[in-house]
């Protein structure tokens, strides 16, 4: 089968290493499927193994944790999806029996286990879903690890409801893009921040209440606080001085979801903490049940809220993986970066 | 009757400033009981607003939230305790209706609701609890403030169970004291830090099972993450890099909760937040639920764990006020400093 392999890692071109060569096609072992997969999409993760920024790496390897296509064929005892039904794949390998954190043997799919950047897949069963029926394969690629890591921070981690007012700083990454959704689907009020007006209208249009552009706001937390007192609900990525100043402008009682730290260490107020009575909570990755919840959530006929649909930036044909890896790298895109791997 | 007052705050000798008079006996209004305090305590709170170090400082003012005594006088259609019973006051008034945080107009006995350092206090006769009948008056005037917050902070917002790994970050302090005793109550390790050996000794004296000095251990981290992997459960009021070094060393899936910070910001790593999945949780005083909860520790017919009683440093007369209050500004008690206000 023709497979994207990374043969070294590489701090400055590290994305420039993806290429796609043939392989031995993987056989399902007892109790998997193989699904053949059509369209695979990028996460940071994919980048930051290129750059070897990312613990225990092993080369050579198949990265990519999200795919879609059909199933191909059952291992020896295989439940699930029956041969040719349209499916998505549940990245998260061994998540374990506690709905509360995984076990430490956890891995997600492509490194150190052959990942989605290829023709086929073998993967255990239960890791199979049926595809949302409203959803495109693109649509349906897009999901899987950053749909998972949102669905868990905003909602089994953050308990969002159509009550809260959710800030989410930083909009425009895939995994920002579906808590926006998501949180929207539940009826929320949202709050997003990012530099760029661009990706500020983009967020409009997906249906943000209030929109703040904190380079050129004056004060960021100010217009942010002027929204009915404050978020009850943050869910960031972005740590540092912004998680700082998200934790002080949380409302009393207010929770603050954290599930990346891009730009490092955060000063804490402990007051702004005990006074308020804060929950300040860590999310990684989703549990199977997690996974189940929020492809739910794509279920057009459920009623709360507005119908949503992941986000789409832009679809690479296989042989163009590096500067599919590039445009990731850069963070200019809007929602989901997606690998053509078999036929649509 | 006398009562002690506070006539002007001094950021250097506040505490010199407490003093005994003669004032008007207060009258239980509608649903009130006035109480005649035997015993009352000394926290923080009330030293800091001897030193101007509080919000919204109204003067003159009669400080103390802790006290114990009997019922004298039952205010038109008060309910609660008969006249003559022994009774501990639950210092918070109007909490609210939620579990999850008080009402923003919610107070503290002493200032500006007058205190118990008085011969009478009238408070409403929800506040005003029949004391346990295994406790002293002295014990019993040790327990509302430090009690409540210690309770809160581990069983209410820190879920503390028998399985439980407790880190007590400098142990020693009235609150403190009450997390140990609560731990061990509840059949929990527990691991103490303190930068005074005797109060470690006193501390493994009350049933600490691991005793570490900050000062003289090489990193106490690592002593700490020694203990069965690190705790699952921090209860801190130290803040600042303490805080951020307990982050750390809290197992995946942990608590860390918060309920001060005399050391100011901490430096929090991001990625020990959300790869642990840890809960970070602000807490603030005590629900009147949590107040009636944490007297029920103090029944010795609960089998679980140890039988506890509230420590107590010393009890000073009335008219030794000041010395009281110097005492707690230096903080080298180990429990809680009380005022023999009335006859025991």
């Amino acid at each position: 089968m023709r497979a994207v392999r990374l043969h070294e890692i590489d701090r400055e071109n590290g994305p420039k290493n993806f290429r796609v060569e043939q392989v031995d096609d993987p056989q399902p072992a007892p109790g998997e499927l193989l699904v053949a997969v059509r369209r695979a999409a990028f996460n940071r993760r994919d980048v930051f193994i290129s750059q070897g920024l990312y613990p225990g790496i092993q080369l050579p390897c198949i990265p990519g944790s999200d795919g879609a296509g059909t199933v191909a064929a059952h291992g020896e005892g295989a439940q699930g999806p029956a041969l040719g039904t349209r499916v998505v794949i549940d990245p998260t390998l061994g998540w374990g029996p506690s709905q509360r954190i995984w076990l430490r043997s956890a891995q997600v799919l492509g490194m150190p286990h052959q990942g989605t950047f290829a023709e086929y897949i073998a993967v255990p069963a239960e890791n199979v879903h049926p595809a949302p029926a409203s959803l495109s394969d693109d649509e349906a690629a897009a999901i899987p690890l950053a749909g998972v890591t949102a669905y868990r921070a905003l909602v089994s981690r953050g308990g969002c409801t159509k009550d809260d007012v959710v800030l989410i700083p930083g909009v425009g990454s895939g995994v920002q893009t579906f808590v926006l959704l998501f949180a929207k689907k539940i009826g929320a009020k949202v709050i997003v921040t990012s530099s760029s007006d661009e990706k500020l209208e983009r967020a409009k249009a997906l249906g943000a209440d209030v929109a703040i552009n904190y380079n050129t706001a004056e004060r960021w937390e100010k217009d942010v606080q002027a929204v009915d007192g404050g978020p009850s609900l943050v869910v960031d990525s972005v740590g540092g001085d912004t998680l700082g100043k998200a934790v002080n402008v949380t409302r009393y009682g207010g929770r603050v979801v954290i599930y990346g730290g891009t730009t490092g260490d955060a000063k804490i107020r402990p007051y702004s903490v005990f006074w308020k009575q804060l929950d300040i909570m860590g999310s990684s990755m989703g549990s199977p049940h997690d996974f189940a919840a929020m492809l739910a959530m794509f279920d057009p006929s459920t009623s709360s809220g507005q119908a949503i649909k992941p986000v789409v930036d832009r679809v690479y044909a296989m042989n163009d993986v590096a500067a599919a890896a590039e445009s990731v790298d850069k963070g200019a895109q809007f929602g989901k970066v997606l690998l053509a791997v078999g036929e649509a």
